[in-house]
C-alpha cells in the first residue's frame, strides 16, 4: 500500500497510550508507508492541519523505546466528538480534503469510545463518497468500559497502580495503634473496573481493604456508616474503596450530598472529586475517628513509573495490528484483545466491526459484585490479575523517569 | 558487649524508615547481641511491653532484604511524647524497669525530633539513675527538618516521589488544548523541602513547576491569583506546587480562608488539608478555566514502590552507625549525615549530641527562595538532586510490591 498514514490520540490520556503511537509507527514503517504523520490533539488539531511527521519525532530506536514508556498522550488528546453525517457534511467533507493534502491511505485513531465513534463515521463517510482511505480504531482507556474486547490497553497499568498503591495506603493505616479510617477515591463514573482492582491489595502479605463500592449498584449511606461501625468494634484500621461516581439510590452522586460550596469546574459542572472527603467527613463526625479521604486523582492514568509490561505490550501489539489491518485492506474496523487462557495468561489481537462496538459501555457483571455490594467476587479479581503482570521501568535519568516530549506543534 | 538490644520506630512512617530497622538489625548481629527486641508503636508499646523478638520475624537474608524494601513502619509507630523528667519520674522508673527485665544494654529509636527528645531524656535519665545502657537516636522523616545531619533518611525518596509524579502531573496537564491549572498540594506543615522537591521536575524533557509556594514565606492570595492571570495569557497549561502549611501574613491557614465547612479530624482539629481544593475552586471561580487540585497525601511518605536507592542505603547505613556507636560505648548521640562532597556526591555518617539537636526544626534557607517567594533557587535544586539517585524497586510478586509484615503483636 503506497501512500502515507496518519495517527491521532483521544480522550483521557494513559500510562499506555503512546505505546500504542509506537505500535502504530513502527508496523507502518516497517510495512512500507513513506510517511507516517501524527495529529496534534487529535480530530480537532487535525481540523487546524496541525499535523507533524512523526519521523521527525522517533529518530532512533532509543526514541521509541522512550515512546512506549512516557505516560499521557504524545500528540495531545481531544474531547471532540463528530457530528452525525446527516447534520453536518461540511466537516467530513473538510477531513477528506485534507486527508487528501496529505496522501493520506490510512487513518488511525486510538482512543475510547468517543473516537471508535469518529471511526465508525469517518469510514461510513469513506464508503458515501467512495474514497478506499481506510479507517481503524485502536483501543485504549483506564477505565475498561469498551464492549467486546477483553479489556482495553491502559487499564492493566492504572489496575496496576491501583492495586499497588492500596496496599502501601493499608500499610501506612497500620502504623499507629488508633482507630482510623481511610477512604480512598478512584476514578469510574459509571463504570466499577477501576474500584474493583483495589481488591488486588489483598493478598498474602496484606488483609486488603475491607469495603468496595462500584458505581454499578446504588449506594446506601446509611448501611455503609453501620458497616464502618462493625468494623471500628472489629479492627484498628479500616481502608474503603469508593468509585468517584458511587450514587444515592435516588440517583444523587454521592459527593453531592456533602452540604458545604460545591467545587465546580470551568463550565459550572460539579466536580465528580470530593466523594472520599464527603465520606471520611462523615466518618469523623459519626464515629470520632481519625479519618483520611485519599483521592488517586489523575495519578491512576499518569504513572508512567507502576506501569504494566502486559499492558505495554498489548497497548504496542494493538496499535501494530492496526496497521497490518489497514494495509490488508480491512476499514471500519477495531482492534480488540481477545483472551484465549486465563492461566497461562494468553492473549491475542482480533479485528471487530466499529458499529457493533461505538458508544456501548461496559460495565462489571452484577454477579461479580457480592456481599450486598461491598465487596467483589474473586472472578473480577482473577479476570483483572494478568493484565497487571511485570514491569517496564522508566528510562530514568538523574532519578527521575524520562518522557520523549515533541519537538514542534 | 553483651546482652540484648531493643529498637523502635516513632513518627510519620516513610518508605525507607524500614532499611534503617534492618541496618539496625543486621549490624547487632554482626556485633554479637544476644537478642534484637523491637518495640511495638514505639516507645507506647514498649510501656505495655509489646515486645518481639525480631529473630522471629526476620528469618532469612531475602526477609531482611524485603524488610529494606517495605513502606511504613514494621514495628508500628506512635507519637508520643515523654514528659519532663522533673515532672514525671515514675514512668522513666518503669522503662528502666522493663530495659532491666529484658536485660537490655542498647536502646535505639528511629524518627523524628519526637523520637530525638526522647533518646535525650532517655540518655540523661540513665545518667541520673547511673544506668550504663546507652541510647542512640536513629533520624528519620521525610520532612528533612532535623537540624545539624545534612538531610534525613526518608527525605530523599519522598523528593524522588515528588520529583517524578510531578513531572506526570504536568505531562497529563498538556494533554488537551485548552487553558488549565493545576494544583499540586504537598506534605510540610512548617518547613519547604518536600515542596521545594518539586522544582526537580524541571529538567531537559520538562518545563517544570510554573510556581511554588513554601511555608516559610507568608503566602499572597492576591498576587498569586495575578500571577496565575499573567501565565494564563501566555501558555495553556499550568502547575503549581504548595506547601499544605502556607499561610497568608496574619498567620492564617490559606485552606482555613475556605467558607465552607471545615473538614475537621477525630480531634475537632481542623485538617490542614485542602490548600489546593481551594486554591483551585479560586482560579476557577477567577478565570472560569478548567483546574484540578491534587492532593499528593500519604502517597509521598509510603510509596515505596519508588524510591531512592541513595535513600534507602544511607537509611541502613544510619541504622549500623547507631548499632556500632553503642557498641563503642556512646550514648545520648544521633547518628547525622555529612554530606563530603556534592558532585560526585559522598556522605558518611556521623555522630552528634542529642541535646544539640533535639527539638529544633530546621527550615529551607530564605536566601534559597527566590523570585518573590515563589520559586527555589538552583541552590535548593543541587541540594536535592544527590538524594533522589538510583532506584532500588521493590521486590514484585504477582504484580505488586511485596512486603513483609510483623506476625505477632
Amino acid at each position: 500500500m503506497a501512500g502515507n498514514v496518519i495517527v491521532g490520540q483521544s480522550g483521557g490520556p494513559t500510562a499506555v497510550i503512546n505505546s500504542s503511537l509506537a505500535g502504530v509507527y513502527k508496523t507502518a514503517k516497517d510495512l512500507g508507508a513513506d510517511k507516517v504523520y501524527g495529529m496534534r490533539h487529535g480530530i480537532q488539531g487535525f481540523l487546524q492541519k496541525r499535523i507533524v511527521d512523526l519521523d521527525e519525532e522517533i529518530r532512533s530506536d532509543l526514541d521509541l523505546e522512550l515512546l512506549k514508556r512516557t505516560p499521557s498522550a504524545f500528540l495531545g488528546s481531544c474531547r471532540y466528538k463528530l457530528p452525525n453525517i446527516s447534520d453536518d457534511k461540511e466537516i467530513f467533507d473538510t477531513i477528506f480534503e485534507i486527508l487528501k493534502e496529505y496522501n493520506i491511505t490510512a487513518f488511525f485513531y486510538i482512543g475510547g469510545n468517543d473516537s471508535m465513534d469518529t471511526i465508525k463515521k469517518l469510514s461510513d463517510y469513506a464508503i458515501l463518497i467512495n474514497s478506499d482511505i481506510r479507517f481503524i480504531g485502536v483501543p485504549k482507556t483506564i477505565d475498561n468500559d469498551l464492549a467486546v474486547t477483553d479489556h482495553t490497553p491502559g487499564y492493566g497499568s492504572a489496575a496496576k497502580y491501583i492495586a499497588s498503591v492500596t496496599k502501601e495506603v493499608i500499610r501506612d493505616g497500620l502504623v499507629y495503634d488508633v482507630k482510623n479510617v481511610t477512604v480512598i477515591e478512584i476514578m469510574g463514573r459509571n463504570a466499577g473496573w477501576l474500584t474493583g482492582a483495589a481488591a488486588l491489595a489483598r493478598c498474602e502479605d496484606c488483609e486488603g481493604v475491607d469495603l468496595l463500592y462500584l458505581p454499578e449498584l446504588p449506594f446506601d449511606v446509611d448501611s455503609f456508616i453501620g458497616r464502618i461501625g462493625d468494623l471500628l468494634k472489629k479492627k484498628n484500621s479500616i481502608v474503603v474503596a469508593v468509585s468517584e461516581g458511587i450514587k444515592t439510590a435516588e440517583g444523587k452522586y454521592v459527593f453531592e450530598l456533602a452540604d458545604h460550596t460545591e467545587y465546580v469546574d470551568a463550565f459550572g459542572h460539579k466536580q465528580l472529586s470530593g466523594t472520599a472527603r464527603y465520606l471520611a467527613s462523615l466518618i469523623s463526625e459519626t464515629f470520632g475517628c481519625k479519618t483520611r479521604p485519599i483521592e488517586l486523582a489523575t495519578l491512576q492514568r499518569c504513572a508512567g513509573h507502576l506501569t504494566s509490561r502486559v499492558d505495554i505490550t498489548e497497548a504496542y501489539q494493538v496499535g501494530g495490528s492496526a496497521v497490518k489491518a489497514a494495509f490488508e485492506g480491512d476499514t471500519g474496523k477495531v482492534v480488540i484483545l481477545n483472551r484465549v487462557s486465563n492461566d497461562p495468561y494468553i492473549c491475542t489481537t482480533g479485528l471487530y466491526d466499529v458499529h457493533k462496538i461505538a458508544n456501548i459501555e461496559k460495565k462489571v457483571p452484577l454477579e461479580w459484585i457480592i456481599n450486598d455490594g461491598t465487596y467483589v467476587s474473586d472472578k473480577l479479581v482473577n479476570y483483572i490479575r494478568p493484565l497487571i503482570q511485570a514491569e517496564l521501568t522508566p528510562v530514568m535519568i538523574t532519578g527521575q523517569p524520562r518522557h520523549i516530549v515533541i519537538s514542534r506543534d
